[in-house]
């Protein structure tokens, strides 16, 4: 049985400031730099030995994933990093404060964006032109998505690199964010786009799949520290 | 004109202790991550997008491309971790002290194993059986090397990975061992048997390479602290 493990990176410097994310690359805090290396030995305890990460393309992802993998003495795996695993882009809303968006916004209006899965933020008018999301040429750069965007721009990469290496038995380790892993789960789940709203993934807490080779879910557990 | 960046791993405790290392896997000293820290500092300076970067299965390698990249704000970039890019295999005289090497087995015959490009050090009796050298099934691990075949195992990762990349434009940043880096440079700048010998590099100070399309040399730098 193949164990899959997903971990939402250490806290940011957003997620301490209260500041929509999204694509935006922030550093980990000290307390976030804490939260992994707290992720690294609870799963290290577990004895896993993994055959891949999958990371998103911004460094509070990609950092917590190196100090998990320092903890498990791993480092030597291959980590793939992929725009696909990326945070749900907040379109315009990024670089906002959470209770100035209410202000601005209203509450309600608020919620939505944040709440249901087809609600799409205010858009950017213009992609970044970020060259780390070139790929042959192609911007792969939305302007700003709804939950369920991210979950369809999600879905492939768990079809194509994921789901076939853990119906191989091999076990993965995937660490992404707040809103990309709620995609993932509402579909390893098979949770409804309202259900969906009620759950969270704290920082740093990882959460172990023991998947059949179906890839039905035979456990579930969520690593807390004692 | 392409760059080509090589750094040596910061200071690992097997460097700080005098021990032959090879293929163990031993961490950073502190003073081998302000190493790391310096020469991605170094570098960053310079302001050098690269497209790739190459290292080890090993963690003092693996930790310094990481710090590297957070200080050039390009965690993002793909990491391609090699076999063929780890240091020297010193077979039996792995965690030997290398003072007590002179005195069991002479100062000659110690000089010998250390300096020429073709004498191969006491080989181990079994190989570890370590997983991250199965490939298929195939397990990449030698009982010991020359500095020649350690040569003859990196040179295909050079022209198969790294060559072809350079040569279309692309800078390329390699993090890997005294050996394996003075291995790539007898190739690069043509160096004989011989001369090799004379040809050290220090932990954490990078060398840019700038290369013509065709590879040959345009000009080369090495960073130190001012």
């Amino acid at each position: 049985m193949a164990k899959l493990v997903l971990i939402r990176h250490g806290e940011s410097t957003a997620n301490r400031d209260n500041i929509y994310t999204g694509w935006s690359d922030v550093p980990l805090t000290p307390l976030g730099i804490k939260q992994a290396q707290r992720a690294g030995k609870l799963i290290a305890k577990l004895g896993i030995n993994f055959d891949m990460v999958h990371t998103s393309m911004l460094k509070r992802a990609i950092v917590t994933a190196n100090i998990v993998l320092d903890d498990l003495n791993q480092n030597w795996l291959p980590i793939n990093k992929t725009w696909r695993l990326n945070e749900r882009h907040y379109g315009a809303l990024r670089g906002q404060n959470k209770d100035e968006t209410r202000q601005i916004y209203g509450k309600e209006q608020v919620a939505l964006w944040r709440r249901s899965f087809d609600a799409v933020p205010p858009l950017l008018e213009h992609p970044d032109d970020d060259r780390r999301y070139a790929v042959n040429g192609i911007l792969n750069e939305p302007l700003g998505e709804s939950l369920h965007m991210a979950y369809n721009r999600l879905l492939p990469y768990w079809i194509d690199q994921i789901a076939p290496r853990l119906m191989e038995g091999q076990n993965q380790l995937v660490v992404a964010h707040g809103s990309s892993l709620r995609a993932l789960i509402k579909y390893l789940e098979n949770i409804s786009d309202q259900g969906i709203d009620g759950v969270e993934v704290e920082n740093g807490e990882p959460i172990i799949y023991e998947l059949k080779s179906d890839l039905s879910i035979q456990n579930k557990i969520i690593l807390k520290e004692a």
